[in-house]
């Protein structure tokens, strides 16, 4: 994984003024989760560390499911950001982004640790400019605790 | 809908200690969701109102959709824990609630507002004792803004 102290997220580099409460950098009561690529050659993935608030309790000692969820959908929203640059798909005029979560598909496999950093992985299956679908997973300790596949549309505000 | 101030919430009756982000009444950094049964019957299914906070933006001024996930989530939760009460499926020894989330499975459909309370409708629309499944809403201004499909699993300790 790259040194985060060492090159900007994917959030920071494309996005840094959004005030998203899972993944916006200027949101200063939010997750303010950071994804990064993997690999040199930027199509391995994306990645990203998150560790939960003492709060983000599922009332049974574990990591929140719908806390999950949402580092989920926005991990996954760092993958399809990246890939829409890659591409040459940028936000449409009058929209802040390029793509939106249409759906997002959550399997629950096992519990996920509250008082421990996970890490999140993001690979994006498939890719058109009307829709991507984005495979992630939240993982520790090398099993993984949950899964998604999370549907975006692109973005296009009406007249 | 009922009065919130003359019964309790689903939540507050059958698990008044639960820790849970979003709906632990004894998590006082969560979002403390309650939960009230339709009908006279209570078999209409279950209602919660929730007001965002500022915070739960979704980076472009609308409700953010991991937590709109969350408050599905657990709104689901208390259409379950209700059902199963009624049909006398309590937990099991060793655990604390009677069934746990396996999946969640949330469409997106239209922006929801950050700065207006919003409603949350769940029915239980197949419940055996190994699981039960929920189709929750969440509405705003007669629209349904998102909804979902919950899968719950009967909770059981390993010895």
């Amino acid at each position: 994984m790259p040194d985060p102290s060492s090159e900007l997220s994917i959030q920071e580099r494309l996005y840094p003024d959004l005030p998203c409460f899972g993944c916006g950098q200027a949101n200063d009561k939010g997750l303010r989760l950071r994804s990064y690529p993997l690999g040199e050659a930027a199509v391995d993935g994306v990645t990203a560390s998150f560790t939960p608030w003492p709060e983000h309790d599922n009332g049974l000692g574990y990591l929140n499911g719908g806390i999950i969820g949402t580092v989920l959908d926005c991990h996954s929203a760092a993958a399809v950001m990246l890939e829409a640059e890659r591409r040459g798909w940028p936000p449409l005029p009058g929209a802040d982004l390029s793509y939106v979560t249409a759906g997002l598909e959550v399997r629950y496999l096992r519990p996920a640790p509250l008082h421990d950093t996970v890490e999140l992985f993001a690979t994006v299956t498939d890719a058109d400019e009307p829709q991507m679908t984005v495979e992630v997973e939240l993982r520790f300790d090398g099993k993984v605790r949950a899964q998604a596949t999370a549907l975006w549309k692109r973005w296009r505000p009406r007249p």
